[in-house]
C-alpha cells in the first residue's frame, strides 16, 4: 500500500528522451503526465482495475506551478492526495519531486465524474466515491494500515 | 496582424490524430500544445523572430479550464491576450475555441524571463516588455491598427 | 482534388514546437505522425469520411529514411502514394519535403485492415478497396482529374 | 550488466497512458519511443554517460514490424543488439516483447554519428566504437560477463 499515513499516495515514473523539448528539459506538459500515470496506478491499486474502461471521469481543471526544470534521465515521484469529494467531482493536489526530494512541480486538479456514452457529467460512482472519502480522510485515520 | 482591438492574438492549429487519447478526445495537455504554437506564432509576428534560441522565458504557473471535449478532426483557434507585465514575469490569458466558436479551454499562464546559460531568472528583455506593453493596452490603443 | 497525375497525394503539416527534441529538430518519429495526418486527410477527402471509427486497419510494417533534420518553426509537405492492393493490406509510399522542395524523410508503409471488434485482420472493405485501386492507377488515367 | 551471452541488452519500460491512441492501443510510432529509452539505458551503463549531450548520432534508417497490439496498462521489454559498425554507422535490431515474452514490435536502425556543430555525419567516436564492436561480438566472448 502506498498511501501514507498523510493521505499521500506516492507513485515513481521515469522521465523519456521524448519528454524532453527543444529547451534541454521535460515540456511543461509533462507533470501531467507524470501525474495521470500515478492517478492510474492509484486506481488500479485502490480499485483493482486496470483497464482504460474504467476511467469515467474528465478534467474540469488544473493549477500546475513549476519549482525547477525537470531533466534527463532521472525518475521522478508523483504524490497525489484528495482534498474534496463532491457529488459529481473530486479536487486532488499533487507534487512532482526528483528522486533527491527536491519539489519540480505541484498543483491542484478537480476531476468530474463523466458518463461517456451520454457524454454528460453524472454523479461519482458510489464504489469510486468510498474509496475517495477513504482516501481523504486517510490523513487522521487507518485509511494507510487498512488499505 | 492578428491581435484585434480587444487585444487579442488569435492563430488557429488544426488538431492531429495523434493528439487523441484513448477516450477518444484530445488529451487533457493538448491546450497547452496548441496556446504554445500561437504564442510561437505571436512571437515570430511581433519580433520578427522565428528561431527556438529566442525563447527566453519558462513556464511559472498555469491555471487550465475545460469546458467540452476537443475532437479529430478539427481546427482550433487559440486566443491569447496579455494581462500584466511584471520586472520578471508576465501573465496572459487564453482560450481554445472550435471553428463554430464554441469555448472548450481557457485559463491563466504566467511565464517568467529565464537565463538558460545562469540558469536563473531574468528581467524581461527590454525589447520583449516593449512589444508586451503594446499589446497590454492593445485594447485601449492604436496596437492592433498600427502593428 | 490533392491527387497529382503522377499518382501522389499531398497534405501541408504544420511543425509544432512539441515535435522538437532536446537535439533541436523534429524527434525521429515525427515523420510518421506528419504522414498519418496526411492519411487522414486522405481518407477524409476520398471517402468523405471524417470520423475516428473509420479507421479500421492498423500498421504492419514501415520503413522510414531520415534525409535532413526537421526544424521548427516549418511546415512539411507530405506526399502519399499507392503502390500496391492487396486482399488485406496494402501498401503506401511517402515522402515528407519541407516548403521549399528538399526532401527530408521518406519511406514505405504497409497497413492490414483490422476487425476491432473481433481484433483479427479481416479483408479491405470493398469501398475502401475500389479508392485505393483508383489512387493506384491515378499516373495512368484520369484519377487525378476526375476526383 | 543486462546484455546477456547471446549479445541482447533488455530494458523495460512502462507503457504511459498518454501511449495509448484513440484506438485504445499504444500509438505506432511508440516502439520508437520504447525502444529511445533502452538505446538511452545502453549508452549510461556502458558508457557511464547520462547526459543528453552524450547523444552524438541521428537516425539514418528505420524498419519496424507490428506483431501485436501493445496495451496499457503494462511494461515492455525492449531487447536491443547490434548488427554491424561501420566506419560511420552502426545497425541495431530490436524487438519489444510484453511481460509474458509475447512479441509485440520488431525492427532494425541504422544510426549514423552527427557532429551537431558542424552539422554533418561524422566517423564514429573511438571509445563509442569500442562499446559497439565488443557488443558486437557478445554472442561470441565474454563480453556480458566482464561488462
Amino acid at each position: 500500500m502506498k498511501i501514507t499515513e498523510d493521505g499521500w499516495f506516492r507513485a515513481d515514473v521515469p522521465v523519456r528522451f521524448r519528454d524532453i523539448d527543444a529547451m534541454g528539459h521535460a515540456h511543461h506538459t509533462l507533470p501531467l503526465v507524470y501525474l495521470e500515470e500515478a492517478r492510474a496506478a492509484f486506481w488500479r491499486e485502490l480499485k483493482g482495475s486496470a483497464s482504460v474502461d474504467a476511467i469515467d471521469y474528465v478534467m474540469a481543471e488544473i493549477t500546475l506551478r513549476f519549482h525547477a526544470r525537470i531533466r534527463f534521465p532521472s525518475d521522478v515521484t508523483v504524490g497525489l492526495a484528495v482534498r474534496r469529494v463532491g457529488t459529481k467531482s473530486f479536487t486532488t493536489d499533487f507534487e512532482v519531486r526528483s528522486a533527491s526530494g527536491e519539489l519540480l512541480s505541484s498543483g491542484t486538479t478537480v476531476q468530474v465524474a463523466y458518463d461517456y456514452t451520454a457524454e454528460r457529467t453524472k454523479a461519482i460512482d458510489p464504489a469510486d466515491r468510498a474509496i475517495l472519502e477513504r482516501w481523504l480522510t486517510a490523513g487522521n485515520s487507518s485509511f494507510g494500515s487498512a488499505g
